[in-house]
């Protein structure tokens, strides 16, 4: 059906002059029988202008695949771009049910209205009305109407000739699912089942009943993690009595998988909002900018702890080598110990243990890991000749702020998962800032109370 | 099939009172209709020794599921535990033959040798060698050889009857594949359409042909980046001349995708192999060192930079308030810089643009920023009354630190990449830790030149 294209400099190249010359007729025989993902990537490379006009040669069916696969930001433009009408004819009534109502959910309320009122699939129209009043990050959000259910009592016969009057709507079929005249899911047959089985037996004594199901409030990141936990390629959802109401596929899941591990990178990586190398550039600056920013603050704290201990660094001014050591220390370890335990919470595998217990296992690994990076500090030292005080206090402070900041760091995510906040928080720019101020509180206060040691001796 | 039960703290404490009694009654009937999945779970949160109790008792099939189902370290254990007849004919018999390739390929050749050689199922046995001669991490190593081929010259009706004969092999079926004489892959004919043709329809009329496969070679991420561009629940495995060699399914490609998502963030958060927060200690410990040992180093020649910077420092005190800020402000938009770069390689929507195009993007990018933070500076430092040569040096650095490492950390992955090293690299404590550095040299530098000039004035 599809031809593989490789999307190379000199297609692109070729593809625009193409589009320059307005020539309909060549630029459809390049993109024509592409797939559907390749045009949407190829969509993206070219200016808007040359996406829509692109996107106008393109006959129905193959239009709605594209919109469905295009990312949210360029979508919205090539909707607003177009006619509510060739919307609803062109687009909504070819897609499944699940894309075509991301697409209008993305719209006001008043296009929305605007673009149902043009749909002829009236029966679509319905479906997405009803996925549209789910909550986006929820199985309801996810989920699509495209399915089929056979009743109870039917025979194998009666279930292949629902398929055949389905075929067209319904485009990948690995299950139908079996429902009572309550529409109460009963099981699920596979085609398979179907396939080898004798025409007159019934759906009920054929189908598998232990079935998997989550129901319309579920997030989309449990339901993620629990079809991948199950290896499940599609799973049917339910509403709070037990009725079919749709089915999600792994593909659906995917991208929840994707976005959830984006975001948590985006975070840790100091990113506010979902950026890509492409986006323009003030998008990336106002991305990055408010991690700077609370940076900025953090450093300026900084600044202020280190002039409030004036006194003491003019006294013995060696201590000042090592302030950049100790804040980008404490901030590195707690970043170490939160990730884990955001990872951890991720997947899951923090369910059982005790916060109480995951503390004190934390405190022994940051308490090895702390000896000794203070042992090879304290081999530096001697190595430099640095004398008593200086390496005393350096090596002392690192061991403490290795182990507060570690504990720090475990605390936090598993505090904030507590509260329904998202412990990915925990690796970004506030607490991380905390740290590197943590760091030198630490470093100066144990300098001052060693100063007086060291100086009455 | 399996019951759905929530793994709690009772479920635990009781299941483990019922081990240490040896009830091997009451456990099968806590645990043996759960799914495997959830058994596995019950696995890595019990002891070694209570887990291989718990797994003698299962019977083979739902054994061998569990055994597919588990960590590769808890795997390797329990194999150590089992004489190699039990894991031969009870496990591997039963698994999947990419699973069973997947246990095999963790012993060594010794222990392979002797475990097939106890193997019941020949045809299986025969398989999991040809699987084994795959690299891991390519499309060989990935797929599975339960699949169901059909000839191009098969009726529907012969098609229905070797998914028929082969029902017990393949679990799960969506497709078969059609073959010619030579085992070339001609196309792809679904359950669907098997089902909804006339009986005497020839598989060769029926089927999709122009598909999409992959090559045995292809690396793992490629091929889920692969499946996932273009939705696919499975995929074809061909050979070098196009014979059909073998079959991946998403569930196993869900499994790349997060693990590739794990190792970029374990990179960016200074974890150095996969650890779980329920690892051992000294695995944990072992994992973090070395960035922290690295992140030392980088903090001890900025000790040494600050030292050979004395004069300045002596002469102008207050210079070392910012030390920390600007160093810090190095490292963070080093990592923003290079984790979108990361991120964009990654997804594959870098490839079509030039290096000079996006450094020049970055420089405005981080020209925008540093603008903006400078400025920030700028203000505290007037407010504060701090004078104009400890103003302008803070913020003249801060400008240039921040052009610059947004350049370097745009630069590194780019670099990395094209000598096809793992870009994440750039995201980790080596580049970090010399953005640091780098913060500090420039602004000792830049003081030391404005010094000069703040002096003569």
């Amino acid at each position: 059906m599809h031809k593989q294209v490789d999307i190379t400099k000199e297609f692109i190249l070729n593809l625009r002059e193409v589009i320059e010359n307005k020539d309909e007729k060549q630029a459809l025989s390049l993109i024509g029988g592409m797939h559907p993902a390749d045009i949407a990537e190829i969509f993206e490379i070219f200016s808007m202008e040359e996406a829509i006009f692109l996107f106008l040669l393109l006959e129905s069916e193959l239009a709605a695949d594209v919109m469905a696969e295009l990312e949210e930001d360029d979508r919205e433009l090539v909707l607003r771009a177009l006619p509510s009408d060739v919307i609803a004819k062109q687009i909504l009534d070819k897609m499944d049910s699940d894309d075509a109502a991301d697409v209008l959910g993305d719209m006001d309320e008043l296009r929305q209205e605007e673009v149902l009122s043009h749909m002829e699939d009236v029966e679509q129209a319905g479906d997405i009305v009803d996925l549209l009043n789910y909550e986006e990050d929820t199985a309801g959000g996810l989920m699509a109407k495209e399915y089929i259910k056979v009743k109870d009592n039917w025979t194998v016969d009666e279930c292949i000739r629902e398929i055949r009057r389905q075929v067209e709507e319904v485009e990948e079929v690995y299950f139908v699912y079996v429902i009572d005249d309550d529409e109460k899911l009963l099981g699920i047959l596979s085609l398979k089942t179907l396939i080898i089985s004798p025409s007159k037996r019934k759906a009920v004594n054929l189908c598998e009943k232990e079935i998997l199901s989550v129901r319309t409030d579920m997030p989309s990141e449990d339901v993620a993690n629990f079809m991948h936990k199950y290896d499940l390629v599609a799973i049917p959802v339910v509403d709070s009595i037990e009725r079919l109401v749709g089915r999600i596929t792994i593909d659906d899941v995917v991208d929840v998988i994707k976005d959830e591990a984006e975001k948590d990178y985006q975070m840790i990586s100091g990113i506010t909002e979902d950026v890509e190398s492409d986006d323009r550039m003030w998008v990336q600056s106002r991305a990055r900018l408010p991690w700077l920013i609370i940076g900025l603050f953090g450093g300026i704290m900084g600044a202020l702890i280190i002039r409030s201990y004036q006194h003491e660094l003019d006294a013995f001014r060696d201590l000042i080598w090592f302030l950049p050591l100790i804040a980008a220390m404490a901030g590195n370890v707690g970043v170490q110990s939160s990730s884990i335990v955001v990872q951890g919470l991720a997947s899951n595998t923090l369910n059982i243990k005790s916060t109480g217990r995951r503390l004190l296992k934390e405190f022994g690994v940051s308490l090895t890991n702390g000896l000794i990076l203070s042992s090879l500090m304290v081999l530096f030292n001697l190595a430099m000749n640095y004398g008593s005080f200086l390496t005393f206090t350096v090596s002392l402070s690192l061991l403490a702020v290795v182990i507060i900041a570690s504990v720090f760091g475990t605390l936090v995510p598993l505090i904030l998962n507590r509260y329904k906040i998202d412990p990915a928080l925990a690796t970004g720019p506030f607490i991380t800032t905390t740290n590197d101020i943590m760091g030198l509180l630490i470093y100066l206060f144990i300098a001052k109370q060693l100063f007086g040691v060291f100086t009455i001796i």
